[in-house]
């Protein structure tokens, strides 16, 4: 089972940011949190990393459902949708499987929500990219 | 296999806050996310919650070193720590087990440096109560 769900999307960087955040709006998600990564390793420890954000996204409907089946499910929320630049310049987008990821959490209704989840996500990139990412 | 590390901390709910980041910052974690879940439902979709904090919690030695191992492991970061007030008034603080949330990346260097996090977090939930949560 793969934790996430990927495609390639054009460029520039931050036009394919919006585009993504856009896409996730879509579905009805919005985006609670943004970590610049490449600005954030800088700042900390002086490290060198390429464009990489992680968007923290939230359907508040479905994170209300989720917070009564199971108290401490915030552990893994919000979802998060990593959009990273390749040292080849090629651009990706990849959202967490929320089914992979809660799959420790021994919670039946929990798993039906986090379907419904990964299906809106899959609609999001498949909506951004015609193109399969693989490493 | 339990998907978070948990105790219960004396409040009030905002002084608890303060100190689980003061508890994290000496494990060498910063607060990258802070989300007020109540605030948000609120705004949001008009819902009623309690007291619900999601915090970003990240080493960046340890994320960068994460981050060379597996290019998505950003979907499963940071790492949440929830600080929640319960119904009976009981504040209790949970961080998500890396090793659990990251089992379904196949990745065994990656698992190591889970295991590492996991060592920190449970030392920084350890710092904060004395007495085990339980749902």
């Amino acid at each position: 089972m793969s934790y996430y769900i990927a495609t390639n999307v054009e460029g520039p960087f931050t036009e394919a940011l919006t585009r993504v955040e856009a896409a996730l709006s879509q579905e009805g998600f919005g985006v609670l949190t943004r970590i610049d990564i490449e600005a954030t390793l800088k700042t900390k420890i002086g490290a060198a990393f390429r464009p990489y954000v992680i968007l923290g996204a939230c359907n508040p409907n479905l994170a209300f459902d989720a917070l009564k089946l199971e108290d401490k499910v915030g552990t893994m929320l919000p979802c998060n949708i990593v959009v990273q630049q390749h040292q080849d310049g090629r651009i990706e987008v990849a959202a967490v499987d929320p089914v992979a990821s809660m799959q420790a959490i021994d919670n039946i209704a929990l798993l039906r929500a986090a379907e419904q989840v990964r299906e809106k996500l899959g609609r999001v990139i498949a909506s951004l990219g015609s193109s399969q990412a693989s490493d």
